[in-house]
């Protein structure tokens, strides 16, 4: 792959704000003189942080949480927003007890991804959790969440799941996969 | 999993439009009778469309391309907005032929998944494209898009590549992988 001489920005500017959505517009030249206007949300935002918790080798700990954005509950693995200041290890943790009730021995943190590029700041960290064990910590949730034990033989099953529709969290069972691929190497 | 009665909708308003975004004030009381309020982005919104394309049953057609909301170069899979009145498949086959250069005779509609059910309303629909040929329709690109050719059977090495980092594109994978595994059985 060639490398490539990325645009200049050559104006920017808020274009609106809400407690959680920033809006900026952004003009950018291209190297071959192209100009184009952008919007783009959060950028430069703290990352996120999603936990990948395997119990006993054996099976992935879901959520099911009511996603206001679509008007329906979903599955996925807990996950929430770094705090100011927190260690995204501790974080991911924190998540963990809040959201699962669980807490782990042992935490590897993958990669952070973006939930799009081309037009939104947002930054995910992954991380997996292993070596699991029962702590549970008050979240600030409106219901309990359900807590789901998927075997772990049946990541294809869960990435077909008409339930299992976060981008976040199809987006982790691809980075799971190779990291249990590369362990066993 | 118990069927869970999901909240109702007590109060909701807009808060601020720009031109890619909308955002909306939710108020929510669940079922125990908790109340919360929330921000959505794009509630309702038409899906956009992400085409993984397998040439000669070997390799994935990859685009690079700018994001702006991360200031960086980074690759993924085709994809775009369906326009107003546009056929699902049909808008795969031209954001294929816009940015990679590739039409398919077999297009294979996956899963509609959610690029973030908590606050987001943005939907993608992915779509396996296979027989391909070369064939390109002009796009509205700022500066050529770098089309790559990356083996199938390096799946796990493209989820870890420090440039594939969106989501959408990682989510992909995951859906790509299971409809694979589930044509072998």
């Amino acid at each position: 792959m060639s490398e490539q001489q990325p645009p200049k920005i050559i104006d920017q500017q808020w274009l609106t704000h809400s407690k959680l959505f920033h809006v900026e517009q952004l003009d950018l030249a291209f190297s071959n003189g192209e100009q184009r206007r952008y919007e783009r949300l959060n950028p430069g935002r703290h990352a996120g942080v999603m936990v990948l918790p395997i119990l006993d080798n054996h099976s992935l700990i879901l959520i099911k949480e009511f996603g206001a954005g679509i008007d329906q509950y979903y599955l996925s693995f807990p996950k929430g927003a770094v705090d100011s200041g927190e260690d995204i290890l501790d974080a991911g943790l924190r998540e963990l007890q809040e959201e699962a009730g669980f807490a782990a021995k042992r935490l590897t943190p993958l990669k952070q991804i973006s939930l799009s590029p081309s037009y939104m700041g947002n930054q995910m960290q992954y991380i997996v959790a292993e070596d699991l064990y029962p702590s549970a910590l008050p979240g600030d949730e409106p219901e309990p969440l359900e807590v789901i034990h998927w075997p772990l033989s049946e990541i294809d099953q869960l990435a077909l799941h008409p339930q299992f529709i976060e981008s976040y969290g199809l987006a982790g069972l691809a980075l799971l996969r190779a990291h249990l691929s590369a362990g066993k190497k």
